[in-house]
């Protein structure tokens, strides 16, 4: 028997991907473009077309039930609208009306990058099983998304779990969301760079000044590189610990570029944690790595919109 | 027709009362005892048998179905233990169990009390109508509750929405609870009084050194009672704000003693809540202060309750 499937969508300020996914979150038929993020709205949503064009072709798109997006945000899933910080030409596009034409009328589910992750992780990854989960991404920024009561957590407009704007120094550095002391302006790849390089950290012979570098240091001992790291950690815990004394969490579950950097965030984090975490109904939480990868952006675009439509991928998970 | 009640437990580091609640949230019939905070957990328990059976000897008992319980916190609402600050003598006191033995095997729900007090300001009061709220109690601490998706939120332990143990300044004042830079320890009561009197506030010939006197004195221009409150209000802002980034709220509802200053706490909270939050989807949460008073505890325990058994007064409203 034919099970269906969900076409998914993955929208990023770099790459536009699509995949035909089923009910075990397998990418059965896949299409990408690098997004044209400085060209108008109509360009961007011509390789939006082209991708959805490549998975139509397919001889298993007949059996697709629904669309499932996760995009940049900020978005507004009520309105149906996107408005990507690194996608200048869309402010406040009509992605669902205009993916729901493309596609024939199939139902559209719209979500944030980081709700996407989330529901990811949930339904085949490091969060599987935990009915109140955290989950983020630490990268370029910082975002995230909930589990509450063992369901995705979305919000109205499909930005819940935006922790990376959770202030957690209210007299810190202005960010450019403008805010001042957001989890992202101290634990992002870029801020733990910056923050080693203002304190004399400096690159080695190859000049790679990211956080990767950053991490590379640490690892080999270096005090200044150590110490960003650890600030991140602050930060990180600060957030978490203030998610679970919201929402009661069981486990954080952290993915994105930054995680690569392995113990050497996770060993703080943990630390921080105890300081931060300190009433009895959060003092358990667990953090741990993200398993998904890459793919998490379309596998959980796909989850999401399986909550859609009758027949969807969730009538057989 | 008779219609169901469900028996209101709210248990208070000061006072133990109790109500027979109807389906539209009147006190029939009440009780209340002193809470003996310093005596043994037997003593303590004894009171709460004894606003039982005064309930109990009421012709309208036989209509109970259910009794909720709102206490102060933490709570344990997997286990059915509480464990209250001010009252040393209950550590895990298994209160679940013994008010069921007291009353007969009837279903007992048991919240913490900031989650008892957002169930009665969603039921009946400033959150009405709201899907997505967070209620909060500025008093002595700073307690919440979260009501997300047109349901309450108590979390897996009764324990969500406690916004006062939200850390927004990581490098901040050690709180009690072991973190640093609360809510909490930044404005609640006592906090803004402390704050006001180290920066050379000094109260009036009546040695009224509370957090009331600092607001009159805000009142009648005082720079540094003006200041406290404006630290206070920051402290608030910036926790609403990422309870907003984190779940997507529409309102912010707050009670108890503090908000009784009205615009001299709500008039920098709205300025500081614009710093704060900044994101598209959190930009418009409102501000408003709490309207169900001194019994929104046993109102709430009630609702909560309604949750529970079949009949209960969630059938009727």
């Amino acid at each position: 028997m034919h099970t269906d499937l969900v076409a998914a969508l993955d929208i990023g300020g770099t790459k536009i991907a699509a995949a035909l996914v089923d009910g075990d979150g397998a990418l059965l038929v896949r299409a990408q473009r690098p997004t044209p993020a400085r060209e108008s709205a109509e360009a961007v949503m011509g390789a939006v077309t082209e991708v959805l064009a490549e998975l139509s072709g397919s001889p298993l798109w007949g059996r697709a039930t629904a669309v499932g997006i996760g995009s940049a945000g900020p978005v507004d899933a009520s309105a149906g609208t996107v408005s990507p910080v690194n996608v200048p030409g869309w402010r406040d596009f009509p992605l669902v009306e205009r993916v729901g034409k493309a596609v024939g009328g199939l139902p559209v589910e719209l979500v944030g990058d980081g709700v996407a992750m989330t529901a990811a992780e949930h339904w085949l990854g490091a969060a599987r099983g935990y009915d109140n989960a955290l989950c983020m991404v630490v990268s370029t920024g910082v975002g995230g998304g909930l589990v509450l009561g063992g369901k995705l957590h979305p919000g109205a407009t499909g930005n819940a779990g935006h922790i990376g704007h959770v202030s957690v120094d209210l007299d810190g550095d202005p960010c450019p969301c403008g805010s001042r002391g957001c989890v992202e302006r101290i634990a992002s790849g870029p801020n733990i760079a910056r923050r080693a390089l203002e304190a004399g950290w400096r690159p080695g012979p190859d000049g790679d000044a990211s956080a990767a570098a950053v991490a590379a240091a640490a690892r080999a001992g270096d005090p200044v590189a150590l110490a960003s790291f650890e600030r991140a950690a602050q930060a990180l815990a600060a957030g978490i610990a203030a998610t679970a004394a919201l929402v009661e969490i069981d486990i954080a579950v952290i993915g994105g570029g930054v995680a690569g950097a392995g113990d050497i965030l996770f060993a703080p984090l943990r630390r921080a944690l105890r300081q931060y975490a300190t009433l009895s109904f959060i003092r358990r939480i667990e953090v741990t790595p993200a398993v998904m990868g890459t793919d998490a952006g379309l596998v959980g675009a796909a989850a999401a919109a399986a909550r859609v439509g009758p027949g969807g991928v969730a009538a057989q998970s």
